[in-house]
């Protein structure tokens, strides 16, 4: 069997979570090269997991006949380029989230994708969780019957820092957007109307920088059903994600995984876990299965299991919530894009 | 120690359940008259309790100088009425919720209450159950910090029939109403904004009635937290009751009562007790410790624990959450009512 | 109807107790008449729940024609006298554990009531518990199969003095009598044999004075399935009583009681309510049950829930306990008691 | 950095787990060679993971002089044997357990590790359970205070043939091992007498082939503390995996970990996860993890965390219980070995 040649372009964080996987849990495929503009990050993640070429470009993986798959690990305004020379590179793609923040690039991307026929992935890992996945089933085989009610709890253990709230393209889009899939997820269609809330509650300097730190939205999906979710930057408890769907033969919902099971009864209470610090720790199972189920999709040439419609409908809902916190009004998604 | 004298006006389900408490949990206290437009009623009551009198006429109990304390617990157009009537004899009064649909009348009442000095306490039971208590208290005494966001979810186990749907006035004042005082009581301050969500995914003939069945609101806090109210008419798993209020220090949650702690685990999972049936078997303890600090406020001449702002509030927040369906856009709530 | 009359010898903390349950939730009993041998105790007991007549001389109950039945609350060492004298005079009878330390002058007590055909009803009230009686529920129904194994763990939150501790009869009798009871009432059988461990770790004065203060009992019921009681004289987290069924088809366990079900997540863990504190709090559900089934026994002439049978094998098996840990070996239950 | 040079002896499941973790998890170190008496159980190891060299025969590894350490995963009877050999051959070793049933050759097997200098880690994995480790750090760390009580449940999804049950060495060696070291691990000293209860309730032919199905032994430990295992070779809801430690402190107590956290909530009830099902889902982490402390302590020359006494003790405390149970007595562990 020849093992699938992958190339990751970002040698960050993100880069070396998806090289730890692909090298210790998905033998038919292997990393063959790694670039980042930053040449030493790349030479780091290749001596790190044995990957035998790295560079400070990403045209060197694009040009690479041998190679069958891009991991596109770039920051955010650069994804969506990559892609697409990947992609007309006659590449397989997995691209990490948000594609892009227009939404005439993001449909650019999906374009090329169908032009070329090559898969494309986009990176949104929760839907993988063993947790948010489980309650997913629930809904979609009909044991919780017709879904009415979808809550989505989502907070960070620690704020970023005002200067990254301020470039980051704000919590809806930052942070929210992972909620905004999730949700789509869980329901099993499209968001067709939504109002924001946000203010800035944790930290005065994210409200100085136009952001917000502490948010509610609430949905109305296309099968009629209602949503809302919840986001703060800053959870003393730590990271806090947890959803609920309602329907009308029952509800499924999940808690927060800790390091432990262990109970410990004092004088004080009977204290147990927090949640797990972060979404390194919390969600690497998450991130192997993505990459997995990535890896399986371009063997059996079968869909992906999260494609480009993904990408473009949370992008579309961020900047729904955006206009209707602008607006102080209800956003219908038609607003921002046309189906 | 003389016991202080009190009259139940309306022997339905809510006037035994104080006749009880009253009798057998309050010695300070007794019943010693009941009236009911229908008098088969009153008799079954004061029979059940050892009541000496009882009428079908309600002013029986006004023109009655022995009696100290009036219950208040006719149907809902009659609260503000008999309440006032009472006063002005001279009685303490607790009156069940809603005071009135009529933000006018409400504030009658009050006026009179404020003009005779006498006691006015309103029915919001559930600001005295041991769980919901118990994170209200974590939230006022500090340990959760800066109240950031506040859930509260109520969903009843079964819907009522249309018809009692359509002439309820709708589950924002139904049954909402309990939640919007909830959501107050938490905070510890008034809601400055509403945005209400409604639709009818239970029963569509209460739809077809003019009212929904599932609904999400949405509040904005004059301490500037955020917060979210969903009901649904009907849980498949019974009536659910929770609250969840998050801080910068912290979140505190409570979970629903079952009839036991016991899990059974079999090859089926691990089962453990759905939530207590309805209002009278899950929050009957409130009902007790709501008359219980109702007699001693009386008997110490101490502020009611829940007064007629309370009564006030929840119903102006019920008709800002329907003008905020009707209209669909965000209702302030000086909109309804200036402060 | 005619109230059925009711005796109470003895006005201590468990008198009170039985008081309360009847005077308050019991509607067809009332109490007539309290003796005990500190008269003050039962003038008191009088003016707090309206009993019109006490003395401080059981004889009173006893002699007084007009009592149906007799609470026997006094200390222990008078339990069986005073049980029999009332038998005798034609009365039913509650009888408080352990009914005597003399397994000869328990089958005394079984003989008269036998003879006289009056009801006599033991005082284990854990047996009405709602988590323990939905485990034993379930194990009787046959959800659990057949019974394999049971785990008991019953710990207090505070030990007692040394001096009670000596005056006690010991761990065995005085505490773990009412795990021997629960163990039968969950197995649906007796015991055949005990091996008992124990020790004193909590107090060495308890050890000193010739007690134990944690305790491991290990049982064979008669069914084949084994057992396993543990004890603890002293919980730092307060008072710990959880049971627990395994059999061929699954398991049930109980949890403790808390006051409420709210979770505190901050920086700290996630902390829950400590178990409830002592056994007034958490089983006083409980009492009010045994004494309403005990008054529905007199009513409908049936069994009662408990009969002397159980008084005695519990006091049985406390005696084999202290046997086997004084011989250091296992000891049957016939070597105590012929069948 | 050179890596560490791993042989595997024995190519079955237990082998195969350790090849992975090794292969995937650490990279000091690499599998350079597989033996297996069955040939062909080698050849796939090593064509699964990627090693260089296998064979029928053992002695290809201990003859090896690249080999830095063995890890013996063959049938029990061979373990001592085989750990001797590579021992004197200047190779550290990792042995599977049970070392031997016979005490003398575990004596043996320590003598020559001592001699030789060279580590030797025991394959008691579940010291290095997330769950249980955590437990045990409580009770170290003085979280507890002194420890009075400790509680061990430990039941298997399902029974072996009776076949294996009979030539396993019998329940108490065979599944109770891993208790027994677990019950010293978290009390942090050795047992000094058993009492034993072992019965056939699971498969009667269990019982025919002379072992017990369903076990309850209590411990004395060394310190004063009591404790109690429960085994069943039998639990219809999965593999159940419980420590329970009392303190005079406080208690800390594990629970099963499953494959989710999700709750669902229907008319049913409320059902959670059964416990991950066996011992390879349910201990993966904890396999891993001993490996990467055996491969630390190589690299380090430092103590390992689980040596040749824990191997040793094991073993007494089968051997005491089966005599406990045989003999119907309370054993001294100084009956079965001098310390």
């Amino acid at each position: 069997m020849n093992k699938l040649n992958i190339g990751i372009v970002g040698a960050g964080r993100i880069g070396n979570v998806h090289a730890e996987s692909i090298t210790y849990h998905i033998p038919q495929a292997q990393v063959v090269m790694v670039t980042d503009v930053i040449e030493e990050s790349a030479k780091k993640l290749a001596e790190r997991f044995g990957v035998p070429k790295y560079s400070n470009n990403y045209m060197d993986i694009i040009n690479d006949p041998e190679i069958d798959a891009v991991l596109v690990c770039s920051p955010t305004p650069t994804h969506a380029d990559i892609s697409i020379a990947a992609l007309k590179a006659g590449k397989h793609v997995f691209c990490e989230k948000p594609v892009h923040t227009s939404i005439e690039k993001i449909k650019e991307v999906a374009k090329v994708a169908e032009e070329t026929g090559r898969k494309l992935q986009i990176g949104f890992n929760r839907r993988f969780d063993h947790n948010h996945r489980h309650v997913q089933q629930l809904a979609q085989n009909g044991t919780l019957g017709n879904i009415e009610i979808i809550k989505i709890t989502s907070r960070d253990p620690e704020p970023p820092s005002p200067e990254y709230a301020a470039s980051s393209g704000g919590l809806y889009i930052d942070m929210m957007i992972h909620d905004f899939d999730m949700a789509m997820f869980l329901a099993g269609c499209d968001v067709k109307e939504v109002y924001a809330m946000g203010t800035s509650l944790v930290d005065k300097r994210i409200g100085e920088a136009g952001d917000v730190d502490t948010a509610i939205v609430t949905l109305t999906f296309e099968n009629g059903a209602l949503g809302v979710i919840d986001n703060s930057r800053r959870a003393a408890y730590g990271y806090d994600q947890r959803v609920e769907v309602f329907g009308s033969l029952g509800m499924a919902a999940d808690e927060n995984d800790g390091d432990s099971t262990v109970k410990v009864s004092t004088v004080n209470g009977v204290v147990g876990d927090k949640p797990q610090f972060f979404f390194l720790e919390r969600y690497m199972q998450s991130f192997t299965e993505e990459m997995k189920q990535f890896i399986a999709a371009i063997e059996n040439d079968t869909d992906v299991p999260v494609g480009i419609h993904a990408g473009l409908m949370s992008v579309v809902l961020a900047k729904a919530a955006k206009k209707s916190l602008d607006e102080h009004r209800p956003v219908k998604i038609s607003e921002i894009c046309e189906a």
